[in-house]
């Protein structure tokens, strides 16, 4: 077994506090990496609070994982010792579903083995994220960074840049077309990010006024308060594609209402109901579309860090030290974070000597 | 003006009765339709009973017409008188935006004018639908009947068969692939047809057990009880698409799981909200998507008809005098009819000479 030391919840709703824990030993295929930089998502703060009622514990969180190799299994020939590599929200699927064979892993119809709160495939044992000094990942599940981004605010892709690029992709943003983000947050500034390098015309959809200036900053040519009604109305039919980030339940018709016929609404945080309900009038009445997408593929991924590293893009991030993990969950829920909080992890070290 | 007689309802929920009214005078490009037979669509009950607050009264209904040319305007040249034609759900558009462009005059930017309960876009005047003796209707918005096909059971291919023809096409259905259809009515009947003769592998989802034999006559390979959780949950991931007829709201959540992977529910029927919820984990594992589909335009309704008369497709009907309207919109409620009411429009003679 291979010692490691993170940041674990040891309950749902505990405070993460620092466990030390063992992962696997190296096999074959398997890549083990020193994280230098993890990404705090709000899906990590979901699972530590047990909210889908899926999470194990002890639950070390963390999928927007980035560092170098350390070490390399013997039938691995893609990395190196010292490449700098990232890991998202998945560690292995089946590679034999139709949903694999297409590099769609994360649709896996044997279902994808996340990165952490899982179950490894082969021998059972849990998985544990990013919030930790090292992690050992199947050589197929790592991607590999580009020279020119920086790690620390490269991480965020691994879960937050793929989960909003790969949407885009699939529908087909093309130049020249509307595409209005609802939210703006760590999903929502990458999906304004990849509208404006897809050369969509990007407006922001906010609750709050106060966003403007930065919404603009990002490259949004219009930015729409989702409360005025007026406003609303007036935007009737404007849209090819709403990428709607927000990760509660919300009423989805205001946003429909201003979809052009064909539109498509697409929702990636909705990890329940969508209450109230969709109005039918809504969607036959132009040939509407609601479209749930998950994170994306390996190679899209991969094609995704490619796409950030050609065009500039990275996340604008906070980095904090690991000791700071409670608090940062906390201003997560509240909102208050520009846009992602990321753990610098050579702050572990410091909460050793303080142990 | 045009003195015509048909069958009306005065007000929301009054009884149908025969009803002498003027239509517009022959412009030059209309076209005047003695009407042998009129499907009953589930629409007009809707209508007359107001339930969707946009009816004007007295109301004639019907928008599955099928008749006669007896007169042209001087500028028709696509009609002549003794032509088999049809009139479906609409009888005019802008012809200006992008959809009319298209040919998706029922999603016209301007409005549709509806066939009945509607306004002329010229002279204002309400527009009457085909529980009449004859209609008149600008030559763009008139179909061609092929030959081969029966009048009569081709009458509710203007709103039945065209509303799940249309989506059918649009969503590229191919040989091979997986279609469910939910309910067997006017709709879900023609779905099923439609279905078999592009070359999908047919499945009806009905909640009555004694539908099986009927459902296999159509050509339904499957038929499965929408209330038997066992057998759906067996059937998860199944599906290329769902074409959905219930018109009215339901739970989406147990059809959608039924799909696979970047499959398609389509809605055609429910004009209200999609309550209970459509769950937002049902489409975003799975990058699944709810579709709306509004009836057809012009130019696929006219290849909607030769698609019937190519595969010997029409409705499976029963015949009414319109005498018997009222009966045949309480049986029409209750589901009790295979599948649609056709008036024999000879009968309107009969209820004039009792007058
Ligand atoms: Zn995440
Ligand atoms: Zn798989
Ligand atoms: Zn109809
Ligand atoms: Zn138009």
């Amino acid at each position: 077994m291979t010692p490691s030391y993170g940041f674990a919840c040891t309950e749902a709703g505990a405070p993460m506090k620092p466990w030390s824990f063992e992962r696997r030993d190296l096999r074959e295929d398997d890549v083990r990496i020193e994280i230098t930089h993890c990404g705090v998502c709000h899906s990590d703060i979901h699972q530590a609070h047990n909210d889908w009622g899926v999470a194990t514990f002890p639950l070390v969180p963390g999928h927007e994982i980035v560092g170098r190799v350390v070490e390399v299994g013997s039938a691995v020939s893609t990395y190196k010792v010292g490449d700098k590599v990232g890991v998202g929200c998945m560690v292995d699927s089946c590679q034999e579903c139709p949903s694999c064979a297409e590099g769609l892993e994360q649709y896996c119809e044997n279902g994808m083995t996340p990165t952490y709160a899982g179950e490894d495939r082969r021998d059972g044992q849990p998985t544990y994220g990013g919030y930790s000094d090292q992690i050992i990942v199947r050589d197929k599940f790592v991607l590999r960074m580009p020279e020119n981004l920086d790690l620390a605010a490269a991480a965020p892709l691994l879960c937050a840049g793929i989960t909003t690029y790969s949407p885009l992709k699939h529908v087909g943003l093309a130049k020249g077309q509307k595409l209005a983000v609802v939210g703006l947050g760590g999903l929502g500034h990458m999906a304004i990010k990849f509208g404006v390098a897809m050369g969509a015309e990007v407006t922001l959809f906010t609750r709050s006024a106060s966003k403007e200036a930065e919404a603009r900053e990002l490259g949004c040519t219009h930015v729409v308060l989702s409360t005025n009604e007026e406003e609303m109305k007036a935007l009737a039919g404007t849209f090819d594609f709403i990428l709607d980030t927000v990760p509660v339940p919300h009423d989805l018709n205001p946003y429909i209402a201003t979809l052009k016929r064909d539109g498509t609404h697409i929702i990636v945080g909705v990890i329940g109901p969508l209450d109230p309900p969709v109005s039918g009038v809504n969607l036959i009445f132009g040939r509407k579309t609601v479209l749930g997408s998950l994170i994306g593929g390996i190679a899209e991924t991969q094609e995704m860090l490619d796409f950030c590293a050609e065009h500039g893009i990275s996340c604008d991030i906070e980095t904090i030290k690991i000791a700071e993990i409670n608090e940062a969950f906390d201003r997560t829920v509240k909102g208050d974070v520009h846009y992602r909080f990321v753990i610098d992890m050579a702050s572990l070290a410091e909460t050793k000597q303080a142990a």
